[in-house]
Protein backbone atom coordinates (compact mmCIF):
# COMPACT_ATOMS: atom_id res chain seq x y z
CA UNK A 1 0.00 0.00 0.00
CA UNK A 2 1.39 3.21 -0.81
CA UNK A 3 1.24 5.97 1.52
CA UNK A 4 0.87 10.24 1.58
CA UNK A 5 0.63 12.87 3.39
CA UNK A 6 -1.72 16.01 1.82
CA UNK A 7 0.42 19.41 2.69
CA UNK A 8 -1.99 22.03 4.25
CA UNK A 9 -0.41 25.34 5.03
CA UNK A 10 -1.57 27.09 8.39
CA UNK A 11 -3.12 30.09 7.05
CA UNK A 12 -5.46 27.88 4.37
CA UNK A 13 -8.97 28.56 3.94
CA UNK A 14 -11.66 26.14 3.67
CA UNK A 15 -11.42 26.20 -0.08
CA UNK A 16 -8.03 25.93 0.33
CA UNK A 17 -8.18 22.83 3.00
CA UNK A 18 -10.28 20.92 0.28
CA UNK A 19 -8.00 21.72 -2.66
CA UNK A 20 -4.95 20.81 -1.61
CA UNK A 21 -6.24 17.19 -0.35
CA UNK A 22 -8.62 16.75 -3.34
CA UNK A 23 -5.35 17.46 -5.25
CA UNK A 24 -3.66 14.35 -3.50
CA UNK A 25 -6.32 11.86 -4.85
CA UNK A 26 -6.14 9.95 -7.36
CA UNK A 27 -7.44 6.12 -8.70
CA UNK A 28 -4.69 4.75 -6.36
CA UNK A 29 -6.11 6.15 -3.67
CA UNK A 30 -8.47 3.50 -1.88
CA UNK A 31 -8.67 4.93 2.17
CA UNK A 32 -7.96 8.81 3.37
CA UNK A 33 -7.49 9.41 6.95
CA UNK A 34 -8.94 12.95 7.85
CA UNK A 35 -8.49 15.22 10.83
CA UNK A 36 -11.64 17.03 11.39
CA UNK A 37 -9.75 19.54 13.89
CA UNK A 38 -6.18 18.97 13.56
CA UNK A 39 -4.26 18.84 17.00
CA UNK A 40 -0.96 20.77 16.62
CA UNK A 41 -2.50 23.71 15.07
CA UNK A 42 -5.90 23.72 16.18
CA UNK A 43 -7.23 23.84 12.76
CA UNK A 44 -10.89 23.07 11.60
CA UNK A 45 -10.69 21.12 8.36
CA UNK A 46 -13.73 21.13 6.39
CA UNK A 47 -14.44 17.24 6.85
CA UNK A 48 -18.14 16.96 5.35
CA UNK A 49 -16.80 18.73 2.13
CA UNK A 50 -13.41 16.45 1.80
CA UNK A 51 -15.88 13.07 2.81
CA UNK A 52 -18.57 14.07 0.01
CA UNK A 53 -15.30 14.38 -2.74
CA UNK A 54 -13.93 11.18 -1.75
CA UNK A 55 -17.06 9.22 -1.82
CA UNK A 56 -17.69 10.84 -5.20
CA UNK A 57 -14.45 9.49 -6.45
CA UNK A 58 -15.55 6.12 -5.07
CA UNK A 59 -12.56 6.27 -1.86
CA UNK A 60 -13.27 5.50 1.56
CA UNK A 61 -12.71 7.93 4.56
CA UNK A 62 -11.88 7.90 8.00
CA UNK A 63 -12.60 11.04 10.06
CA UNK A 64 -10.71 11.45 12.99
CA UNK A 65 -12.46 14.06 15.21
CA UNK A 66 -10.35 13.82 18.33
CA UNK A 67 -10.65 17.64 19.33
CA UNK A 68 -14.46 17.60 18.27
CA UNK A 69 -17.04 16.35 20.60
CA UNK A 70 -17.98 19.15 22.94
CA UNK A 71 -16.26 21.68 20.42
CA UNK A 72 -18.43 21.26 17.32
CA UNK A 73 -21.97 21.27 17.98
CA UNK A 74 -22.54 18.53 15.78
CA UNK A 75 -19.85 16.93 14.21
CA UNK A 76 -21.02 14.04 12.13
CA UNK A 77 -23.98 16.07 10.80
CA UNK A 78 -24.34 15.76 7.14
CA UNK A 79 -20.66 13.64 7.07
CA UNK A 80 -20.44 11.60 4.28
CA UNK A 81 -17.52 9.29 5.81
CA UNK A 82 -17.35 5.56 5.81
CA UNK A 83 -16.34 5.81 9.83
CA UNK A 84 -15.80 8.78 12.61
CA UNK A 85 -14.11 8.53 15.86
CA UNK A 86 -14.18 11.56 18.76
CA UNK A 87 -12.57 11.46 22.02
CA UNK A 88 -14.77 12.33 25.07
CA UNK A 89 -11.70 12.89 27.61
CA UNK A 90 -10.85 16.46 25.44
CA UNK A 91 -13.49 18.88 25.88
CA UNK A 92 -16.53 16.66 26.95
CA UNK A 93 -14.37 16.38 30.19
CA UNK A 94 -14.63 12.65 30.69
CA UNK A 95 -12.02 9.98 31.72
CA UNK A 96 -9.54 8.74 29.47
CA UNK A 97 -10.09 5.78 27.52
CA UNK A 98 -13.66 7.20 26.75
CA UNK A 99 -14.19 7.83 22.93
CA UNK A 100 -17.38 7.39 20.43
CA UNK A 101 -17.27 5.45 17.10
CA UNK A 102 -20.15 6.59 14.75
CA UNK A 103 -20.82 5.19 11.51
CA UNK A 104 -22.79 8.18 9.85
CA UNK A 105 -25.49 7.25 8.42
CA UNK A 106 -24.91 9.25 5.40
CA UNK A 107 -21.58 7.32 4.49
CA UNK A 108 -23.54 4.16 3.69
CA UNK A 109 -21.98 1.62 6.16
CA UNK A 110 -23.38 -0.14 8.81
CA UNK A 111 -20.51 -0.84 10.66
CA UNK A 112 -20.31 -5.30 10.33
CA UNK A 113 -17.08 -5.10 8.79
CA UNK A 114 -15.47 -3.75 11.58
CA UNK A 115 -13.87 -5.78 14.46
CA UNK A 116 -11.94 -5.04 17.79
CA UNK A 117 -8.27 -5.18 17.75
CA UNK A 118 -8.99 -7.59 21.03
CA UNK A 119 -10.55 -10.86 19.68
CA UNK A 120 -12.53 -11.12 23.23
CA UNK A 121 -16.06 -12.22 24.32
CA UNK A 122 -17.94 -10.35 22.18
CA UNK A 123 -15.72 -11.43 19.14
CA UNK A 124 -19.74 -13.67 17.86
CA UNK A 125 -22.04 -10.66 18.06
CA UNK A 126 -22.63 -7.93 15.36
CA UNK A 127 -21.46 -4.42 15.37
CA UNK A 128 -21.43 -2.78 17.60
CA UNK A 129 -22.03 -5.36 20.25
CA UNK A 130 -18.96 -7.06 19.61
CA UNK A 131 -16.92 -3.69 20.62
CA UNK A 132 -18.65 -3.84 24.40
CA UNK A 133 -16.86 -7.17 25.81
CA UNK A 134 -13.05 -6.91 25.22
CA UNK A 135 -11.88 -8.61 27.56
CA UNK A 136 -12.58 -7.20 31.21
CA UNK A 137 -12.47 -3.86 31.16
CA UNK A 138 -13.10 -1.01 33.58
CA UNK A 139 -16.32 0.45 32.30
CA UNK A 140 -16.52 3.39 34.60
CA UNK A 141 -15.11 5.91 32.34
CA UNK A 142 -17.80 4.66 29.58
CA UNK A 143 -20.51 4.66 32.33
CA UNK A 144 -19.26 7.83 33.52
CA UNK A 145 -18.76 9.98 30.05
CA UNK A 146 -22.62 10.36 29.66
CA UNK A 147 -23.21 12.41 32.83
CA UNK A 148 -19.99 14.62 32.29
CA UNK A 149 -21.69 15.81 29.11
CA UNK A 150 -25.01 16.35 31.14
CA UNK A 151 -23.26 17.61 33.90
CA UNK A 152 -21.41 20.58 31.40
CA UNK A 153 -25.25 20.69 30.05
CA UNK A 154 -27.12 21.70 33.57
CA UNK A 155 -24.45 24.07 34.76
CA UNK A 156 -23.45 26.39 31.94
CA UNK A 157 -25.28 24.71 28.47
CA UNK A 158 -22.56 23.55 25.97
CA UNK A 159 -23.81 26.28 23.58
CA UNK A 160 -22.73 29.15 25.82
CA UNK A 161 -19.10 26.88 26.62
CA UNK A 162 -18.38 26.64 22.99
CA UNK A 163 -19.33 30.71 22.51
CA UNK A 164 -16.79 31.67 25.88
CA UNK A 165 -14.24 28.80 24.86
CA UNK A 166 -14.09 31.32 21.16
CA UNK A 167 -14.01 34.56 23.35
CA UNK A 168 -11.50 33.15 25.41
CA UNK A 169 -9.40 31.67 22.52
CA UNK A 170 -9.28 35.17 20.76
CA UNK A 171 -8.86 36.83 23.76
CA UNK A 172 -5.64 34.73 23.86
CA UNK A 173 -4.51 35.34 20.36
CA UNK A 174 -4.53 38.86 20.92
CA UNK A 175 -2.99 38.57 24.26
CA UNK A 176 -0.10 36.18 23.79
CA UNK A 177 0.91 38.20 20.38
CA UNK A 178 1.35 40.86 21.97
CA UNK A 179 3.21 39.81 24.57
CA UNK A 180 5.34 38.02 21.76
CA UNK A 181 5.70 40.75 19.57
CA UNK A 182 8.95 41.40 20.10
CA UNK A 183 10.12 37.89 19.26
CA UNK A 184 11.75 37.73 15.44
CA UNK A 185 9.87 35.23 12.98
CA UNK A 186 7.04 33.02 14.16
CA UNK A 187 6.23 31.39 17.67
CA UNK A 188 3.45 28.45 17.41
CA UNK A 189 2.23 27.65 20.86
CA UNK A 190 -1.32 25.37 21.40
CA UNK A 191 -3.11 26.74 24.35
CA UNK A 192 -6.38 25.35 25.39
CA UNK A 193 -9.41 27.53 25.70
CA UNK A 194 -12.01 25.34 28.27
CA UNK A 195 -14.61 26.26 30.81
CA UNK A 196 -11.83 25.80 33.30
CA UNK A 197 -9.72 28.77 31.68
CA UNK A 198 -9.96 31.72 32.73
CA UNK A 199 -9.25 35.38 30.89
CA UNK A 200 -6.65 35.99 34.10
CA UNK A 201 -4.95 32.86 33.94
CA UNK A 202 -4.67 33.54 29.91
CA UNK A 203 -3.07 37.60 31.13
CA UNK A 204 -0.19 35.66 33.64
CA UNK A 205 0.67 33.29 31.09
CA UNK A 206 0.75 36.31 28.09
CA UNK A 207 2.90 38.13 31.32
CA UNK A 208 5.36 35.51 33.12
CA UNK A 209 5.79 32.70 30.71
CA UNK A 210 6.01 34.46 27.84
CA UNK A 211 9.08 36.24 28.68
CA UNK A 212 10.38 32.68 29.92
CA UNK A 213 9.57 31.27 27.03
CA UNK A 214 11.66 34.26 24.96
CA UNK A 215 14.14 33.69 27.10
CA UNK A 216 14.83 30.18 25.93
CA UNK A 217 14.29 30.83 22.34
CA UNK A 218 17.05 33.68 22.10
CA UNK A 219 19.19 30.81 23.99
CA UNK B 1 -0.99 -24.01 12.90
CA UNK B 2 -2.67 -27.28 14.62
CA UNK B 3 -4.15 -26.76 17.51
CA UNK B 4 -5.03 -29.41 20.62
CA UNK B 5 -6.41 -29.71 23.61
CA UNK B 6 -4.99 -31.65 26.73
CA UNK B 7 -8.17 -33.15 28.75
CA UNK B 8 -7.59 -33.25 32.44
CA UNK B 9 -10.54 -34.99 34.55
CA UNK B 10 -12.03 -32.86 37.76
CA UNK B 11 -10.57 -35.36 39.88
CA UNK B 12 -6.69 -35.60 38.46
CA UNK B 13 -4.08 -35.15 41.18
CA UNK B 14 -1.24 -32.87 40.67
CA UNK B 15 0.79 -35.82 38.89
CA UNK B 16 -2.21 -36.61 36.93
CA UNK B 17 -2.24 -33.32 35.55
CA UNK B 18 1.31 -33.18 34.22
CA UNK B 19 1.01 -36.48 32.68
CA UNK B 20 -2.09 -35.27 31.00
CA UNK B 21 -0.44 -31.92 29.66
CA UNK B 22 3.01 -33.75 28.82
CA UNK B 23 1.06 -36.44 26.52
CA UNK B 24 0.20 -33.62 24.64
CA UNK B 25 3.45 -32.33 24.16
CA UNK B 26 5.18 -33.78 20.69
CA UNK B 27 8.01 -32.33 18.18
CA UNK B 28 4.80 -30.85 16.45
CA UNK B 29 4.01 -28.51 19.61
CA UNK B 30 5.51 -25.03 19.37
CA UNK B 31 3.33 -23.32 21.65
CA UNK B 32 1.82 -24.18 25.15
CA UNK B 33 -1.18 -21.89 27.06
CA UNK B 34 -1.54 -23.16 30.26
CA UNK B 35 -3.98 -22.03 33.25
CA UNK B 36 -2.71 -21.99 36.16
CA UNK B 37 -5.78 -21.79 37.91
CA UNK B 38 -9.05 -23.20 35.98
CA UNK B 39 -11.80 -20.67 35.39
CA UNK B 40 -14.46 -23.09 35.51
CA UNK B 41 -13.84 -26.06 38.00
CA UNK B 42 -10.87 -23.87 40.10
CA UNK B 43 -8.17 -26.04 39.95
CA UNK B 44 -4.50 -25.60 40.46
CA UNK B 45 -2.25 -26.93 38.05
CA UNK B 46 1.44 -27.21 38.54
CA UNK B 47 2.27 -24.97 36.27
CA UNK B 48 5.75 -24.98 37.54
CA UNK B 49 6.09 -28.40 37.02
CA UNK B 50 4.19 -28.28 33.22
CA UNK B 51 6.44 -25.18 32.37
CA UNK B 52 9.73 -27.28 33.01
CA UNK B 53 8.50 -30.47 30.92
CA UNK B 54 7.68 -27.74 28.19
CA UNK B 55 11.22 -25.91 28.34
CA UNK B 56 12.99 -29.35 28.60
CA UNK B 57 11.56 -30.23 25.36
CA UNK B 58 12.47 -27.08 23.87
CA UNK B 59 8.38 -25.90 23.53
CA UNK B 60 7.32 -22.13 25.03
CA UNK B 61 4.88 -21.79 27.05
CA UNK B 62 2.57 -18.95 28.23
CA UNK B 63 1.16 -19.25 31.88
CA UNK B 64 -2.59 -17.41 32.71
CA UNK B 65 -2.42 -16.61 35.85
CA UNK B 66 -5.54 -14.79 35.74
CA UNK B 67 -7.01 -16.16 39.40
CA UNK B 68 -3.81 -16.81 41.00
CA UNK B 69 -2.35 -12.56 42.08
CA UNK B 70 -3.30 -12.45 45.72
CA UNK B 71 -4.99 -16.39 46.02
CA UNK B 72 -1.79 -18.11 45.89
CA UNK B 73 1.43 -16.36 48.05
CA UNK B 74 3.71 -16.79 44.67
CA UNK B 75 2.65 -17.86 41.41
CA UNK B 76 5.67 -17.16 39.71
CA UNK B 77 8.74 -18.37 41.98
CA UNK B 78 10.60 -20.58 39.96
CA UNK B 79 8.21 -20.74 36.96
CA UNK B 80 10.34 -21.56 33.86
CA UNK B 81 7.64 -20.29 31.93
CA UNK B 82 8.52 -17.55 28.87
CA UNK B 83 5.65 -15.28 29.82
CA UNK B 84 2.61 -15.46 32.96
CA UNK B 85 -0.06 -13.08 32.97
CA UNK B 86 -2.52 -12.20 36.33
CA UNK B 87 -5.36 -10.61 36.70
CA UNK B 88 -6.01 -7.85 39.37
CA UNK B 89 -9.57 -7.07 38.92
CA UNK B 90 -10.12 -10.38 41.16
CA UNK B 91 -8.71 -11.34 44.02
CA UNK B 92 -6.88 -8.47 44.71
CA UNK B 93 -9.95 -6.44 44.29
CA UNK B 94 -8.31 -4.20 42.28
CA UNK B 95 -10.78 -1.97 39.22
CA UNK B 96 -11.27 -3.93 36.45
CA UNK B 97 -9.02 -3.54 33.65
CA UNK B 98 -5.76 -4.20 35.76
CA UNK B 99 -3.15 -6.81 35.69
CA UNK B 100 -0.22 -8.14 35.55
CA UNK B 101 2.54 -9.50 33.01
CA UNK B 102 5.52 -11.05 33.94
CA UNK B 103 8.98 -12.35 32.16
CA UNK B 104 10.05 -15.30 34.66
CA UNK B 105 13.57 -14.64 34.96
CA UNK B 106 13.75 -18.76 34.59
CA UNK B 107 12.15 -18.59 31.70
CA UNK B 108 15.13 -16.85 29.47
CA UNK B 109 12.77 -14.31 27.85
CA UNK B 110 13.79 -10.25 28.18
CA UNK B 111 10.28 -9.41 26.81
CA UNK B 112 11.46 -7.42 23.64
CA UNK B 113 9.93 -9.90 21.48
CA UNK B 114 6.62 -8.36 23.09
CA UNK B 115 4.05 -5.72 21.36
CA UNK B 116 1.03 -4.16 22.60
CA UNK B 117 -1.80 -4.93 20.14
CA UNK B 118 -2.38 -1.09 20.03
CA UNK B 119 0.58 -0.06 17.83
CA UNK B 120 0.59 3.72 19.31
CA UNK B 121 2.48 6.18 21.03
CA UNK B 122 5.02 3.97 22.76
CA UNK B 123 5.84 1.86 19.39
CA UNK B 124 9.71 2.94 19.33
CA UNK B 125 10.24 2.48 23.12
CA UNK B 126 11.51 -0.99 24.76
CA UNK B 127 9.84 -3.37 26.79
CA UNK B 128 8.12 -3.06 29.02
CA UNK B 129 7.77 1.10 28.31
CA UNK B 130 6.30 0.62 25.11
CA UNK B 131 3.62 -1.23 26.93
CA UNK B 132 2.52 1.89 28.73
CA UNK B 133 1.16 4.18 26.49
CA UNK B 134 -1.22 3.01 23.52
CA UNK B 135 -3.68 5.38 22.78
CA UNK B 136 -5.15 7.80 25.77
CA UNK B 137 -6.20 4.61 28.58
CA UNK B 138 -7.14 5.61 31.68
CA UNK B 139 -4.58 4.64 33.90
CA UNK B 140 -6.61 4.82 37.19
CA UNK B 141 -7.04 1.23 37.57
CA UNK B 142 -3.24 0.42 37.07
CA UNK B 143 -2.66 3.48 39.62
CA UNK B 144 -5.04 1.77 42.48
CA UNK B 145 -4.07 -1.24 42.00
CA UNK B 146 -1.19 -1.47 44.27
CA UNK B 147 -3.04 0.51 47.36
CA UNK B 148 -5.78 -2.02 47.12
CA UNK B 149 -2.76 -4.82 47.62
CA UNK B 150 -1.45 -2.66 50.86
CA UNK B 151 -4.50 -1.94 51.88
CA UNK B 152 -6.07 -5.47 52.13
CA UNK B 153 -2.29 -6.43 53.23
CA UNK B 154 -2.76 -3.45 56.24
CA UNK B 155 -6.04 -4.67 57.36
CA UNK B 156 -5.17 -8.37 58.03
CA UNK B 157 -2.94 -9.32 55.94
CA UNK B 158 -2.80 -11.67 52.58
CA UNK B 159 -1.65 -14.58 54.58
CA UNK B 160 -4.42 -14.36 56.84
CA UNK B 161 -7.02 -13.67 53.99
CA UNK B 162 -5.43 -16.89 52.01
CA UNK B 163 -5.86 -19.61 54.96
CA UNK B 164 -9.32 -17.71 55.66
CA UNK B 165 -10.16 -18.20 51.82
CA UNK B 166 -9.43 -22.01 51.78
CA UNK B 167 -11.23 -22.32 55.40
CA UNK B 168 -14.40 -20.81 53.58
CA UNK B 169 -13.82 -23.03 50.41
CA UNK B 170 -13.77 -25.78 52.70
CA UNK B 171 -16.84 -24.95 54.50
CA UNK B 172 -18.87 -24.06 51.71
CA UNK B 173 -18.28 -27.38 49.82
CA UNK B 174 -19.14 -28.96 52.74
CA UNK B 175 -22.46 -27.11 53.38
CA UNK B 176 -23.51 -26.99 49.91
CA UNK B 177 -22.78 -30.65 49.41
CA UNK B 178 -24.93 -31.61 52.22
CA UNK B 179 -27.66 -29.37 51.30
CA UNK B 180 -27.38 -30.75 47.78
CA UNK B 181 -27.10 -34.21 48.81
CA UNK B 182 -30.64 -35.31 47.33
CA UNK B 183 -29.83 -34.38 44.06
CA UNK B 184 -28.98 -37.88 41.73
CA UNK B 185 -25.70 -37.43 39.04
CA UNK B 186 -23.34 -34.43 40.12
CA UNK B 187 -23.64 -30.74 40.36
CA UNK B 188 -21.15 -28.31 40.24
CA UNK B 189 -20.84 -25.04 41.24
CA UNK B 190 -18.40 -22.05 41.32
CA UNK B 191 -18.69 -20.00 44.52
CA UNK B 192 -16.59 -17.42 45.46
CA UNK B 193 -14.66 -17.39 48.61
CA UNK B 194 -12.97 -14.09 49.50
CA UNK B 195 -12.65 -11.87 52.53
CA UNK B 196 -16.15 -10.18 51.96
CA UNK B 197 -17.79 -13.47 51.35
CA UNK B 198 -19.09 -15.08 55.10
CA UNK B 199 -20.18 -18.43 56.63
CA UNK B 200 -23.64 -17.15 57.30
CA UNK B 201 -23.77 -15.97 53.33
CA UNK B 202 -22.42 -19.90 52.68
CA UNK B 203 -25.19 -20.80 55.24
CA UNK B 204 -27.92 -18.81 52.91
CA UNK B 205 -27.12 -20.23 49.87
CA UNK B 206 -27.43 -23.75 50.90
CA UNK B 207 -30.24 -23.70 53.09
CA UNK B 208 -31.99 -21.28 49.98
CA UNK B 209 -30.80 -21.30 46.76
CA UNK B 210 -29.97 -24.81 46.26
CA UNK B 211 -33.27 -26.35 47.36
CA UNK B 212 -34.08 -23.56 44.31
CA UNK B 213 -31.62 -24.80 42.13
CA UNK B 214 -32.39 -28.30 42.98
CA UNK B 215 -35.63 -27.64 41.98
CA UNK B 216 -34.88 -26.13 38.70
CA UNK B 217 -32.85 -29.03 37.95
CA UNK B 218 -35.76 -31.13 38.36
CA UNK B 219 -38.05 -29.15 35.71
Amino acid sequence: MDEGDAPVTIDADEDGVVDAVTAQMSERTSFIVLDQITSATAMLFPAQRIAAEAHRRGIRILVGGAHAPAQLADPVGGLQSDWWGGNFHKFPCAPRGTALLVIPPEGGQDGQDLWPLIDSWGFADPFPERFDEQGTQDLCGPIAAPESLREIERLWGWDVVRRYMSDLADYAERRVSEAASEVGGELYLRLTAHAYVTTDAIDRFAEQSIPTIVGWLRG
